[in-house]
């Protein structure tokens, strides 16, 4: 079993190696990522990243749970705002292509079906139940409606089928585009 | 230049080329994808391969352009029921997971910002601006509303950050999410 960093010091070289891993498996996916890389830029050893993530695939899911966290921290999911939340989260994610293009890499290479697994939405999908019984949104599948709202925010992201986005994008493409989104989910959840 | 072929024999050929193409580059993507298996399944050899399509980048291109014109074929985008259009790339979409992933793969290991190349949105556009002149659907720009609704479709598919669907899931499941979809469209692009 992979042992998380105990001193200061094995925490700075696990940030490092989180920071190096994302971007080598942001650039190449998981079976393109080369582990001496990733070393070589955390200034580290194949033992140190072994040794606290496992594997390469234990590495990748590390990486992919702390950019998820990092976003979490970033972006309030509000039930009872989730237009605003939706604007939020087009924003974040042309700021945070890495963790959209993880996502996508892991689709693509691991092929997993349904929710990806170690994504725990329970909080989110209750506090949309709450709004629901309240009246303050529609009522339905939660899950399905916070997956709506969640990839009509990520309609132009890093990945999207249509149209990927960039911060270089003029200031008045993003804004039309959260005015766009933000009426947009108004309309979709109101009760 | 590649050529295209000009005999039915020849036609034949580049058919199973497309198709084995199609599988290995939905499996693999583009740097993983082996030449040499397409040949093998496509019973040919290298040299029909580079006469039709030029390169390995020159048949990635060439298989979405056949897949993505299989879809226009299935789908009819009508300006006049977007909600409609939705569910049916619904559908389509859960129907042909390589076309998706496809896309994906080029996101990703081209990284192209903006439109996908090669993609003309054109007659798209113009059934959108046309149906918003004559006060059927919301104004904005044409462009961001397809994106938007387009994308509201292929929320569940294959290369979902939220939930990757397939035909396997209960029809209760499609049929939910097919009734929020359209419900949802309709509210987004009314007047």
């Amino acid at each position: 079993m992979p042992e998380l960093p105990t001193t200061p010091r094995g925490a700075a070289t696990s940030r490092r190696i989180l920071d190096a891993a994302a971007v080598e498996f942001a650039e190449r996916g998981i079976a393109g990522a080369r582990v001496d890389r990733i070393t070589a830029a955390a200034q580290t050893n194949k033992a140190q990243v072994y040794g606290y993530f496992g594997s390469k695939d234990g590495l990748f899911d590390a990486v992919l749970a702390d950019l998820a966290d990092g976003l979490q921290g970033v972006v309030e999911f509000d039930a009872d705002d989730l237009p605003g939340s939706a604007v939020q989260l087009y924003d974040e994610s042309l700021r945070r292509p890495e963790l959209i293009r993880l996502m996508a890499w892991l689709r693509l290479e691991r092929r997993p079906t349904g929710r990806l697994s170690g994504s725990d939405h329970g909080p989110k999908l209750e506090a949309i139940a709450r709004a629901q019984a309240a009246g303050r949104i529609r009522a339905g599948d939660p899950s399905d409606l916070m997956t709506l709202v969640i990839e009509m925010a990520l309609a132009w992201s890093a990945t999207s089928a249509l149209y990927a986005a960039t911060l270089d994008d003029p200031a008045a493409d993003h804004e039309r585009r959260r005015a766009l989104l933000h009426s947009s989910v108004q309309r979709v959840v109101s009760p």
